[in-house]
């Protein structure tokens, strides 16, 4: 969506831009957060792409991915709260794109099969599904960009005895809420984003007891009664699990938080990227143009604190190469350039020199482009007030407000804590419920913020 | 497996073979009875492939599927139960093949990519993905055999409000243990064997109820206490559940078991089978044969009455048109051959048809080659007797015995009804536990067989 808008908006101030094809295997776009109910395959047999479950509201502040070309002002007209949930973000990112006129390029229900290079003709032969009238086809590019990401296909580590678990397992990638773990035990393995997240959702609905396994440090958050962090799983034997620690304890459901493969099965191994969920994948120049092939792009390929408005800042920059506007250095250079942020990246020291790392990234992108450059150090510092809101109130930091360094807009306090909102809707986000209607939901569910 | 074993039995004559290369996905062999705890995507993003349980246990006699050259009898060298537990089975497919000099064939832990046929040079360019050392390879082959079956991409449909269903949801292809049913109201969407056998499972496990949930009719058995059928689902609305009846229930998992997809993503749509599952696709001459492509073989594509025996009668033909001694007639004669077939197909009158039905597709195939007949009849007689034995008692009708067809040997009745057997492995169904017990085992089950 940023590369077709980014296309969209040469063609605004006068640019030619190339014939564009878009291939969407699902029905509709927004990619992580075009929800589905389904998981393991879909209707058409494709996996599933999302990994989003109903329940999920923004982790970081929305004040730190905002696209700067469309401001969260713009889309809806007033001040939001910070962390919206996901129904609330789709239309955001939807709306921009609704606004230009890109979907025509987009070929939905069609899954890419296979792509190869052609030395000669110095092309790629693109090779497509259409999933609903079952017609193979192939093409012929000049480029390709691949903006399939990386948090689809779930990585899935083997554990000793897993196979005689009777609770529920499931990966993070195929978890849909957790209403389902109401008075149960429940391990979550892993120690980022998806084990915190999923975590604290299993809490709000109710879960028992709530165990997350690190493997190598716990995230130290100040857990509520019932959540615990443990290291790590030793091995399974029927409901119960073994720890490294020796301890051991029963479980009703476990989900596997132990992230996702770069995987892209419709590439040749020589185009595909290997590479683990990092901030500066190498083989990829300005984290974008495939070393292996200079035709080929890849967006969104590195581990994210900033997200859509980094798309952005890549898409416009894969735009101008493209376009010939900004030329590629030598290969030689290329991996000049490319170790030097290695190095930078080898000597980074926790989250504050990462967020700082991926700013200054997104910086020299911007700087390349007539993407409107916004204050990178303003959102790095939003990025390290959510950190230390969520070290004083995990349960709680989503009802924080921050200002948008966009607009200067402030965002509002939300009607409904995070904790006591159980209905997740647009609607519901959006509407301004009578005061006394949300004194009896906070209360009923014993809402707790700081 | 069938198809390398009957390369391995040509050349144990003395005919030439040709080179064969069978690329396996997996890490070992055995297809669906391959069990893997895992669902959705493997450990190297690909999709699972089977389907089965850790608890399944033959749904069908083991007299029905023997293998006419690999006895029972000569596997374990002893009598056995009619119904084992799918360790056994996948013990007895594994041991023939292990027998044979046929697994240095298999290049397992890669992933077939695309295929293409080049009218030009007549043969397939297959592209295949190493999945552990990370390379694709492209090769050329006269001849490509699709043995990839027909049960491992789930066909889900679409019900109103499913995304707001908030217990456990998961389509049979991803159902592995009925442990976590216990005590649960339990709704199986489907009314074909998923149903039936992941039903009387669920009961098994102590399920507090069992619904079963038709489209077009009820499967009709003598259900116990505790298990119904009703028609379709209406919606779902939360927890509750609304049937086409007007009834409506609360549930705290579903299972679909609504069938599953013939997905062939590894060919284009001119190469790949597009059929509903029954029991003669369309454009398969005897079953087998791509009449798009002759030199494109399909195995086990039809709906399943007859399973081992089967693919044998049919790796045998396909065997014998690739080595030239079974000529293949015209399209036009192909065709005539296919229609008529279906002709007899459309006239088929309830399961007693179509088991005959099948019987005689595999009479014809092996007439055709030097494959142990055996008699069919009797096959079908003891499918007969296996339909009238779960009229009579779904909960017992795998403690029943037959006949081998092939040896004549009575099976012997196992030492613990399957209702009251709690250890499903090979050790276990191999053992011979004392009598006492074997009665505290029935007793603490309370399991009842007719």
């Amino acid at each position: 969506m940023a590369q077709l808008r980014a296309f969209e908006a040469a063609r605004d101030t006068g640019r030619d831009i190339p014939e564009i094809v878009c291939f969407e295997k699902q029905d509709d776009w927004g990619g992580q957060w075009n929800f589905s109910w389904r998981t393991g395959s879909d209707g058409n047999g494709e996996p599933v792409h999302s990994s989003m479950y109903r329940n999920l509201w923004s982790n970081g502040p929305k004040e730190a991915l905002e696209f700067a070309e469309y401001t969260f002002d713009e889309h809806f007209g007033r001040p939001i709260s910070s962390y919206p949930p996901r129904a609330v973000l789709w239309d955001y990112i939807n709306g921009r794109v609704e606004h230009s006129d890109v979907k025509k390029y987009v070929r939905f229900n069609t899954s890419v099969r296979w792509v190869q290079f052609d030395e000669e003709t110095q092309k790629f032969s693109v090779t497509v599904e259409d999933l609903v009238a079952h017609t193979t086809e192939t093409s012929e590019f000049d480029h390709v960009i691949v903006g399939s990401g990386h948090f689809s296909y779930p990585n899935v580590p083997e554990f000793d005895g897993i196979e005689t678990f009777t609770g529920s397992l499931q990966h993070a990638h195929d978890f849909r809420g957790a209403e389902a773990f109401a008075d149960k035990d429940v391990l979550l393995i892993g120690a980022s984003y998806s084990a915190e997240d999923i975590g604290v959702q299993a809490y709000k609905m109710g879960a028992r007891s709530v165990t997350l396994s690190y493997r190598t440090k716990p995230m130290g958050f100040d857990w509520p009664e019932g959540m615990q962090e443990v290291p790590l799983v030793d091995r399974f034997d029927g409901s119960t699990v073994h720890f490294s620690d020796g301890t051991s304890r029963d479980f009703d459901a476990v989900v596997l938080c132990t992230g996702y493969l770069h995987h892209y099965p419709f590439l040749p191994s020589d185009l595909a990227l290997d590479s683990p969920n990092c901030l500066y994948p190498d083989t990829l120049y300005r984290g974008v143009v495939s070393e292996a092939n200079n035709k080929l792009f890849y967006l969104g390929a590195q581990d994210q604190w900033f997200t859509f408005n980094m798309f952005d800042a890549q898409a416009w920059f894969v735009r101008d190469v493209i376009l010939g506007e900004v030329p590629l250095p030598t290969p030689e250079a290329q991996r000049r350039h490319i170790d030097a942020w290695l190095e930078r990246f080898a000597e980074l020291n926790g989250p504050a020199d990462e967020i700082r790392f991926q700013a200054d990234y997104i910086r020299d992108l911007i700087e390349l482009t007539d993407y409107p450059m916004f204050d990178l150090d303003e959102v790095v510092r939003i990025f390290l007030e959510w950190k230390h809101d969520k070290q004083e109130n995990i349960l709680g930091y989503r009802d924080e407000v921050y200002p948008s360094v966009m607009t200067g807009t402030m965002a509002v306090v939300h009607h409904t804590p995070w904790i006591a909102e159980l209905d997740d809707s647009l609607e519901r986000y959006l509407s301004d419920p009578e005061p006394d209607e949300l004194d009896g939901l906070v209360n009923a569910e014993g809402a707790q913020t700081k």
